[in-house]
């Protein structure tokens, strides 16, 4: 696509600044853009048809029981940061590869993982599941006896309090998606509604709490409100169809659909029931947020509406100017994700992205955007907005609310500078 | 759950013979349910809140950059099958182990796999796609051409002509639900619109087929009619949110929702736009229905309605007599599944499933009804009526289409005969 294109002519308008076309481009003009984006395709039928690529010329390999990516792909791996000195590789994270994934589920392998003592190794057998406390019935249970229970399937988004908080530093990190936003995955969840375990046990009317906590080194332990156990939470069992990944909590986790990741206690092992918050390290310690005045926020639970485009981001290249499609993730913790709009001009104008449907609750969606770029340095940014009318923040806005250095629930507005030489990078707005 | 429960005073009356309840149950009698269904959980809560069990006495295990389940569920693998002799292992099938999984979504690596010589292993910047043929001008694409158009996401589920082809033997199969249906999968998919690609082409008007061609060693070759290619049809790039798997046609299937899926060419290599079927000999020799005046039947794309009862299915034993949750999965490749019906009396009376939603087209729906087992002798079956209206049909009308030995595009009621031991069976009804 030569520089001198008028896009505007083959293209009609754009709806925004530097070139952001109507979300249902390609629906209103298909043939229109057809013969205008054919540099695209390359228009040499060479002897393609005839010739024979070399495995062709052969048998292909055998067959496998469980099966496992393309060696191609061997550079898609999770991102992996530790927290602790050698010696200590299980307290850290790692990271989704976000920009190198599309659609909106995450594949289990790159799920993200956020462990305070590694991974336990759980013999599914011996696991079992205590409900006490304030309840008219103590209860146990086991892999077995939750299976006999009815089962829901839902997409949910996981999002740890601690994801994108490099975004706070005084400079803009110059890194990948992943590395900054990574801490976010997205999976098909399927388990036993927390609320029918509950009742079975006989919640007291007084109980506004419940303490869970896994069983993993660490001893995971979050307080969890009742009103959120009784609402959609869940005791999930599988992942993305198969048995949940022990790096999510094989053999059962606690999903608390929208809330920070760190109260979905994986490896679960008992909920009690009780009438005040516990406090314990990690909502006392850590996951709060440092407030201006000097105190602390508890029990921020929820995450808030957020979104991050994907492509182009940070490492990418622009092969010249032309059309694009600007693609990338929304969620929120609220609930659905209404809409997402899309800016090329950092912020002046903007232009309502296409969403990936059906549109799940509190659910990574994936939104799209035609662009045709022509050339010159842009400044891209998008912004969810959600069923229950909240709006992405500005980076200046998320930052007033709290004190300097609070990296807990980052959710503001990403920006990437596209520069004339189609190289991206991270800037502040 | 003692034998002499008298559930009709509990849980009110059945809605259909030998105990099946109604899809909402657990939405209208809450806390009836929970009393009623305490003998699920142990009612002892033992030292289980003040014991740890081993695993959180020490640190787990460390990150990694891509995660795999759990050792403990090792056996749950794809069934292979092989079509050829020793050394010839490249032709046959792997089948998905339905009956142990959950929810939708197929986990990538126990996707069905139909191969008829192996998975070639293929340079992704080497593979070319090549449209040509009955069109203004031919191209070609490679993997970063085509990214660069814009991408669906779509879920849709995948399911081989000949899958299920076991139940027109004489006797039933007595083989786990995997071991029978499970040449059946379902996916996240993610690609660009064939009929883009297509469009920028400029398909000749009285084109009425397409010759896909894929690049592995068989050559595989069908024939696609144009008006699907120009409907929902996809070049697949990404499977489960990542790169497609090898297995799957890494770097690029085509992807053709609801026909049946030897027509979804892996590796797809070549498009000939042309206005006749080639009668490739994967169209002539295999893949057509004998019918009963001896003739074949060609080019039965569109898989039929059907449904499986997964929970409970051959090889799983009943824990006695109570609550249970019927499971399973149903399809159409004409569209939306609009209602599961399960009959626990061989199909005199039904109940309609719930349905997990929301219901995507030509995809896997997982259907559950609660039930009440007395412990007597039942007869379960499923049976799915899709949005076109079609209704999947009894295993005497199925047969009754075709010659005696056709064993394409089964898709009649499964029955499972549950013992008053507790063992299932797979019987004709």
């Amino acid at each position: 696509m030569a520089k001198d294109v008028k896009h505007s002519d083959q293209f009609g308008e754009p709806v925004a600044g530097n070139g952001l076309l109507h979300r249902r481009f390609f629906l209103q003009t298909g043939a229109a853009v057809a013969g205008a984006a054919a540099a695209l395709g390359t228009a040499r039928a060479e002897s393609i048809g005839a010739v024979a690529p070399p495995q062709m010329l052969k048998p292909g390999g055998a067959f496998t029981g469980y099966g496992v990516p393309s060696h191609w792909r061997d550079n898609v791996q999770r991102i992996v940061t530790m927290n602790a000195p050698p010696g200590r590789e299980v307290t850290g994270s790692s990271r989704t590869p976000l920009q190198m994934l599309e659609g909106t589920i995450t594949p289990a392998g790159l799920h993200y993982v956020r462990n305070h003592n590694g991974t336990p190794d759980i013999d599914p057998s011996k696991h079992q599941l205590l409900i006490h406390g304030m309840v008219k019935q103590s209860l146990v249970f086991n892999l077995d006896s939750l299976l006999r229970y009815p089962l829901e399937t839902r997409v949910h988004f996981m999002e740890c309090a601690g994801n994108s908080g490099g975004m706070n530093a005084p400079m803009p990190p110059q890194a990948t998606a992943g590395d900054i936003h990574g801490l976010l995955s997205c999976s098909e969840w399927t388990g036993v509604k927390l609320s029918t375990l509950l009742a079975e046990a006989g919640v007291d009317s007084k109980a506004t709490w419940i303490l869970a906590e896994g069983a993993d080194g660490a001893g995971m332990s979050r307080s969890v409100p009742v009103w959120k156990a009784m609402d959609d939470a869940m005791i999930a069992l599988y992942q993305n169809g198969e048995a949940i990944r022990p790096e999510q909590g094989f053999p059962m986790r606690l999903l608390l659909p929208g809330f920070e990741g760190n109260t979905n206690v994986k490896w679960i092992r008992r909920l009690k029931v009780i009438d005040t918050p516990m406090y314990t390290r990690d909502e006392t310690s850590r996951y709060t947020e440092l407030m201006p005045d000097g105190k602390a926020r508890e029990f921020m639970l929820q995450m808030e509406p957020k979104s991050v485009i994907l492509k182009p981001s940070f490492g990418m290249n622009m092969q010249g100017p032309g059309y694009y499609e600007i693609s990338g993730l929304a969620w929120s913790g609220l609930g659905r994700v209404r809409r997402v709009d899309v800016s090329a001009d950092g912020g002046k104008t903007w232009a309502e992205a296409a969403l990936t449907t059906p549109v799940h609750s509190k659910a990574l969606t994936r939104f799209r955007l035609p662009w045709m770029w022509n050339g010159g340095p842009v400044t891209l940014m998008s912004r969810t907005t959600d069923e229950k009318g909240q709006v992405q923040k500005t980076h200046a806005d998320w930052a007033a609310q709290y004190a300097p250095r609070q990296n807990f629930h980052f959710s503001a507005i990403q920006s990437w500078a596209v520069a004339a030489d189609g190289k991206v990078s991270n800037i502040y707005v």
